[in-house]
């Protein structure tokens, strides 16, 4: 049985009752779970570990308290730091190196979620605005509570999104008139809305059933084969990138040593047996 | 007027009321249809020859019996081949090696749908499992009657879905949260989901019905120039790969020999004189 | 305050009441709109010079007239030029070139559109068939009248669409059963299946309700920094024909020169101020 | 018979004993050919020109003036325009667009060279300095005078070259490592490491010979079939940008129409009769 | 021990002093190895066997007859085949397909010598023209007699190379002023050029002593763990289409199959005992 | 003045005479600086740490100890670790996750080289070989002493290598032929034929006199504007995976911000003046 743990702002916790799932909690509630820097690092050594930790095989993440999932960057926090106009550097090409290296730490930290092994499912809820948007479409798939209000905000503050929504969501949703739409305008949008366009899966009526919903989906996940699970979501995420042909070509090479594994015959031998099969850790 | 002929598991008929369109049958209905080695060597032959066949401007294809388009993969006859662990080769690198030259000529026969020159409807219905998954992806468009049960099955019996699906199945409905559950977990899900994300152009009330549909929808597809009708499926094939600005120059290279064609004086003159146009074959 | 004017077939209008909103007109009502080469080259002039003008932050593209934004080609001046069969030339390979040539520059006009850095909103309302449509894939935002016609109509002149269409349309919409199956057929489609497969944002009673619904949402894009909004354009516009990797990284040297503008805090500081900001030109 | 003609700071002549070249001097000696704006302005509109002159196969370009073909970009009028600190713009978000709009309009007008259909040799002498080296990866063959001198100079003006040399150097030579030498110190090299490296095809002894060389090697090409000469030019373009297997799709789809030319008879016959062919204006 | 076999114009050779590697000979020497139809299409399937062959880790291709590794193309054959102008399709749009198609299957028949998975190296000798190029840039390793005449020649009769010359040449040598110069004027050039600039990694004096240094050569890759061996011929073709970034990942996927071979520890252990390992077939 | 410091395995110097240089010397000559785990994480730990340091703008590689600058992979190490039969695991794709996690970090060890933002120059001797290969591809330029002997060494150990030089080595180089058969056959090579095929980019009598030679190009690079040679490797990193136009759209990105620096006053000015412009940290 692993054991939960914490890292500052957020809890990892291991349900009992939702074997082989972890699930992440941002928990910095007083402020709405906005984003501070030492957030987005400790949210990646957390995926990080979790994408190789043998105990764990999906993911849920979801936001601590009532009101948000994420108002997104801490926009106060940031103009202090990221954003201030700081005064040592004038060059404006000094500056920019500056700005580029930040922002680039930043992308990874978010892309350590995608990268992540083992599927993420996010119980999205409440106010999930600007970073929660780049932070939603790294994992896997989004399910959410009837109250959620999703926002591509950034042109609000004067910023195009560069953690990663204007080169992820398009992808997510498969439609470029309605990112376009709520991404040059600032619009919010609700749980419907996200449900008609395919941004979210499901809606459910309160953030409580959307967390159980997606510890629910997880673990069936983790209760197939986690070799054919985590080939399934890296080829799908190498797929995204790549022609069809380039996709073939490699699930042609992954599959050569996956389908080395003795969870085929488990799988099959367990179908006929008509039982739940087991499998060995990854 | 083209003769009808078969295949081992597989027939294919001109049906007379429905000129230039060619009706291909998946003919397993004992086993559900379910494939076995000789049955995608045998579908490749028979969409190559369709390819340039001058007969031939559609082609529908369809499953025989009640019950199932297909099952998917023989899993008994392919646990006995592909799957089996065979005790002749006890190297692991040296079992990659055989695996990828199975998936590969096994892949390139699905792909052959997809390179067939001809558009390609596929009327679905009952089991539409696996295989039948990466299979209608290679087609152009699909329809599906009412009782049509679908899912990406591989992770059930280990695997990750190595035919096309995990290539092809985003690029079709263009939404990768949806396509994530529903091959993380292999759940099944009906017509009507599969009309709502886009994976079917419409739900007929019958198996029969939805035929007749797939073969009135390609014969109208046949009534147009072929000229024009397969430069648009490969246009739309070779764009799906590429960036919007190497597509508009394929365009251009290949409608540069297109355009000369006799077909759009014929069409604009038929287009004034309100009567059907007739095409020289191709 | 920026002065009207105006190009052969083309009007270009600075409504008022719509700060930094552009209004272009298509304007050969009497021939439903129909384009004649000269209208596709006023266009892409009208849009190059859009895209560095300081005073046009969006813009509203509309077609005159009750019956149509446009019925695409002119294909009676057409046949007698692009798609004449010139006596001149009798060598298949020369033809080819001429046909390519044209092509090209064909598609660069419509690309014009695509390239200004200023978001476009088209309203559509009538026949909008064949040209309409690969210049309406090329804008940001589509919204629509109620009766508007759609139509990918080459197929039915002997034509694959080669202005843009067939690269950009399944893109727009993300999905490729249902493009294929419009493109292939050349049947038409409404209003409200064009808002059910996202190839429209929105749908309005009236040609006139759909360019005040247009313009208003023209003038909420450009309220906002022109920095943040012309930068979103561009970033989405690149993802859309790149890996994320790659998107991600063109973001971060993108915002390294965008995010020392002072327009993040002049929308800070008006946010706190709960008042709107002013942006200098761009 | 062409006549010759001049566009501000640069000649086109067509040498009557070299039929179908066209012979592009730049001509600005007094300054060493140091190109300032309507420079690279009138260059692009002379290459488009030539680009479908019906009497134009083959193309040379050179510089007037003993001294150097071009020392690259009037540092001093750049100081004045292009790179002076423009007081007018205080927020480095909006000099970067202006600087971005400069730079890509530049690119464009190098980049006609590489467009023109028709085959460029390029003869270099004397300084051959920055933009000098832009200029001549965007032509198809390099020859030079022994007294050239080479230089990528941009790091010594605080630059990184950005014209297209960074861009097309390394895949002209085809060797990275010393790319990356002569480019991170701006290290002047001569006609024989030219050579030794493949950025020149061959060296002669003076100027005049090395012009006359270019003419010879124009005259050959524009010997040959035009449709043969056009396409080559063209498919190995596309070819430098594109995956083998893309290569060869466009290759097939290209010569689908340039196969049907006469030429091919014309030259087989000739072939046989041991005498010229004659070939059709393209 | 494997035996020889032959195939109309090609004989294949198991030379008893070169374990593991299979000879290839081109032979239609009366014709000067001139290609017909049938030669590309036996071509094609001796190379699809051996690349499964397990008696086979290394090939070698050569020319039989003093005079040419093989001219190119049947021209006189070519001119009543492929290149004829066929009456009987009167509709350039047609004639285009059907060339088309040709073109692509006959490029997949020189394709399948760069998809075999063992090592090619080419013994060149005497004339070597046309798709002589596009044949040998299909191999691994060029070697060449010091009487060998190469010519991309295709423009002389009026063609742009479309069998692979273009595409892989300037990937083969790395160097696209050379590749231009040759490919649009059809010069020749002989062994020390195409040493000089990399074409042929070899030269030496005879056919004889070509074939002999290719057979040990191919005996020396042979005499490599075959999982080795292929594997890096795999990762250097995808490379080549591939970013780097693209490169490592591929080679990640594919060794963490290939490196659980006991060909490891049999290298590492007879290493140290030194003596020659001995490898399981592949 | 920044201060030397160590990392296991490695120092880290900042000569005197050499302003802003860095140089790395791998410091294991008792067992001829093969690499066992911690060094590779040590090398990315140090590559990291200058690609920020604002002290370094050029960086030198090297090897301590006569005989070598690596011997690559220290085999008996890996034996023990990565390549051993662990039996822990039994499953085949069990086994393959571990070996591609460890690969991936082993790769972005070295790509740590690639990805630093300052220059670097290796300066090679001695052995060379395996693991030497990919890393000294990650480098920007590569001088060698002349008793230097290289070799790709993998597949003599029963592996495709794997950490980069497949990736790296050809674009490196240009050139397939080469790299195939050094690659294929595990032939080692010397100095000449390393400068002959542009590896190296000159060849120098001793180690000494490399290490000499690599410092004073070190230097030339860091007296130069560091916003110009930082860019400039960016941008050829950038071009060397993408296409010319993608490469040119970067550049002008890239710039926007870059050549607001003032580095470009201050080298024009100091130009005029005959004297060396200083420069701000970068």
């Amino acid at each position: 049985m692993a054991e939960n743990y914490s890292f500052k702002y957020f809890t990892v916790k291991f349900p009992t009752d939702h074997q082989y799932v972890a699930h992440v909690e941002i928990n910095r509630p007083e402020r709405l779970n906005a984003f501070i820097e030492v957030m987005w690092e400790n949210m990646a050594k957390i995926f990080n570990k979790l994408s190789s930790d043998p105990h764990v095989r999906a993911v849920v993440l979801s936001g601590a308290g009532a009101k948000a999932f994420t108002t997104g960057l801490d926009v106060k926090a940031a103009s202090e730091g990221l954003l201030s106009s700081d005064d040592t550097k004038t060059d404006p090409a000094r500056k920019a190196v500056a700005f580029r290296r930040h922002i680039s730490a930043f992308q990874d930290c978010i892309t350590a979620v995608e990268r992540c092994e083992k599927p993420v499912v996010v119980a999205l809820h409440g106010f999930s605005l600007g970073l929660g948007i780049d932070l939603s479409t790294a994992t896997d798939v989004r399910l959410c509570a009837r109250d959620t209000r999703f926002g591509v905000k950034e042109v609000d503050i004067g910023l195009a999104a560069d953690i990663g929504t204007l080169s992820r969501l398009p992808k997510v949703v498969g439609n470029y008139g309605w990112v376009k739409e709520v991404a040059l305008t600032a619009r919010e949008f609700g749980a419907e809305e996200a449900l008609r366009v395919g941004f979210v899966n499901a809606v459910y009526d309160t953030r409580e059933a959307t967390i159980v919903a997606a510890l629910k989906l997880a673990s069936l996940m983790a209760s197939k084969s986690p070799v054919a699970v985590q080939g399934t979501k890296e080829i799908l995420n190498y797929s995204r990138d790549h022609s069809v042909q380039d996709g073939l070509r490699y699930t042609s090479v992954w599959n050569s040593a996956a389908l080395q594994t003795q969870d085929v015959s488990a799988a099959l031998l367990s179908g006929l047996q008509k039982r739940t099969p087991t499998f060995e850790k990854l």
